[in-house]
């Protein structure tokens, strides 16, 4: 089989974890596997790497960013080489492979740059000879250009699902630090319980709505490509049973069930504009604006006052994205003459997520009934055809993932 | 003009060093030059990353030692990224390059390259449309296999050379933390005085000799392709009067002078092995098998016993080089049959230097007689055309640097 690997930063943050995870790559090398390791920067090291950048520029032109990617992906660059080390010393063949040595190629968006192509035949033909290559995550290389490029936070993931749909691997295992996907943050409720399985689309509405655990982009490339994902522990032991497998919604999965999880994000903030003169191409105005400022919008409602004249808008976006949003609403100030401006980051996102809700109705109002009965109003609801996500005021946000995950079944029996 | 300039790890130490570095490119830059700066790794992390490296590998293969070149290469990665970052804040047009972007191509030696050649057509060609390049030092790449090579430790000085070489630069300044090239060490003697001027074959026995002021390979590098160094310092004012620059033998040194400087080395280690049956070819076995090893062999000794069937062999090499040379020794015990191994390391070797005593004899003379007068003893000499090398006992190192320094007229008058 061929077998790609990747390890996040807190599997490879210091060397006695770099050891660890030779083992894991050891363990598929001794069932005759071939490998592809795929690693991102040890823990910390790309937060000092971004830190030096913004001490000595703004980062706001190409020019700029594309400084900024050479810095950063010198992190995975050190990873891979280290490992390449350690697994040499245990006596494997192995090499590290940088994004412009495979190639790797991007467009040229620095800094979050997305795959064009990756030439699997170099890699290939180095695993018929050797017994595993390991890939610097993260980065890739504009080829008219030369330069070197990155494809945003948490891009390894994505490197590695594109890396094996490249080279048509058997399975594309994440390692991370927890264990697999649970039905909501076992840290909010010590009810919630691993999947052994979710389909791609439950998985990218989970990552929309603030897990962590994959990068959205990822699983939309798995979804694609239809790569067999797994999603594993970095530091427990892999059996048959552990982390929870990606899967087509057709198929696979036994148990049906009506909801998958729960999911819970609370880096988003509320932005108003109120009261403004009711005209046509009001909202292209104002999100033409927000998208030239590459903001990403999330929920968005549309309040339209009684007598017909006023209109309120609101949407929400990323904490992290809020000074440009200002200065997007800046710009359009005099077209939109909104006559109030609030901005609320006192909140808190909560979706409920599963394809089983496709043929069941009564999920949307159990989930407003349940929250109604703790007293917890609703700000915004969105919708699509798998999830429903409210938002809340920040201080119920936990009680609220607790009641629906039980009210749900979610929990351990 | 065309400049290259080059800064060492302590000039780019921080980010308030690193933009002073930017204020030294400005002030070439606003008279209208244009630049290529050569920077190294901010001081301490390469010696990090040789430490990841040396904590996972014995790094003995030339597997592991592409490895480690695709590691430590980060480092100045990260310096010229940043540093580009800061000439583009402050309103230049500025970038990175690279070894593999521009391409400075080398031999396969991974951790000791040697450079082939530079495409200097890629660099002057971003010239003509930007102000100012900015190179990664101690690095390049091997073609043929696509992967990173360095060029060893303070291969960035070799890098600037070779580049102000390639594009034809009117001027290398090598800019690090002392203000010049000295008649010695002046934390030896407060009568320490800068050279104006120094020839390269001057420069070449100081650097051989323990003078860490420019890597020997570079000094070669500028006397081979005759390019205008300077050595200056980076935290002080530059002006007409700054720095000493290397020149040729025959020209451009006014002030015509016997002794040019002394040099004071005190990292060689002395090793002897005693009363070997003499034999032909005993010689070439002993440093055939240290060639083997690469240990750089410096002084060479050998007495034969009063009856001619004994002989001594007596050499020094660098401290970092004694484990490789007692491997070396022991692979030929039962060849050479020594009957006694000496190390000593208490042992300092002191160098006069000047290209003034081709033509001038007693030269030696009174070297041998200084020594003499303060009861110092002489262990072994060594001589070139330019200049007597002697090792003596460590603890008479910084006297001898002193009484000869005097005794040649160096002093600040």
């Amino acid at each position: 089989m061929l077998i790609v690997q990747k390890f996040g930063g807190t599997s490879v943050g210091d060397i006695p974890r770099i050891k660890n995870v030779a083992k894991k790559v050891k363990a598929e090398l001794d069932k005759k596997n071939k490998v592809i390791v795929v690693v991102s920067a040890m823990s910390g090291v790309t937060n000092q790497l971004v830190d030096y950048a913004n001490q000595v520029s703004s980062l706001m032109s190409d020019e700029s960013l594309a400084e900024y990617d050479s810095i950063v992906a010198t992190g995975e660059q050190i990873t891979c080489g280290l490992l390449a080390l350690e697994l040499q010393s245990i006596g494997y063949k192995a090499r590290s492979f940088l994004g412009w040595q495979i190639p790797i190629k991007t467009d040229d968006v620095h800094s979050k740059a997305r795959i064009e192509s990756i030439d699997s035949e170099f890699l290939l033909k180095f695993l018929e000879e050797n017994d595993v290559a390991i890939v610097a995550g993260f980065q890739g290389i504009h080829e008219a250009s030369s330069r070197v490029t990155t494809l945003g936070r948490g891009g390894s993931d994505t490197s590695a699902v594109a890396i094996a749909a490249a080279v048509k691997a058997d399975c594309c295992d994440i390692y991370t630090d927890v264990d697999g996907v649970y039905t909501t943050d076992p840290r909010l409720t010590d009810k919630a319980r691993r999947l052994k399985k979710v389909t791609y689309e439950e998985m990218l509405e989970m990552a929309y709505s603030g897990s962590k655990v994959l990068q959205t982009r990822s699983v939309a490339m798995a979804m694609a490509h239809n790569v067999r994902v797994r999603v594993l522990s970095t530091f427990e032991e892999v059996t048959e049973n552990s982390g929870t497998i990606l899967v087509n919604n057709n198929e696979e999965i036994m148990e049906r069930r009506v909801i998958t999880g729960i999911s819970y994000a609370k880096n988003e903030v509320r932005i108003t504009l109120a009261k403004m003169p009711d005209h046509p191409g009001l909202s292209a105005i104002i999100f033409g604006a927000l998208a030239e400022k590459e903001v990403n919008v999330d929920m968005i409602v549309q309040n339209i006052s009684a007598d017909g004249k006023f209109i309120d808008i609101t949407f929400t976006t990323g904490k992290d994205e809020l000074e440009r949003a200002k200065a997007a609403i800046d710009s359009i100030k005099d077209e939109v003459k909104y006559s109030d401006l609030k901005i609320d980051d006192n909140i808190a996102k909560i979706s409920v997520i599963g394809v089983g809700m496709i043929s069941h109705s009564g999920v949307a109002y159990t989930m407003f009934k349940t929250l109604a009965e703790k007293g917890i109003n609703i700000l915004l609801i969105s919708t699509s055809e798998i999830k429903i996500s409210v938002l809340i005021a920040k201080e119920y946000g936990e009680l609220a993932v607790r009641v629906l995950h039980d009210v749900y079944g979610l929990g351990i029996k």
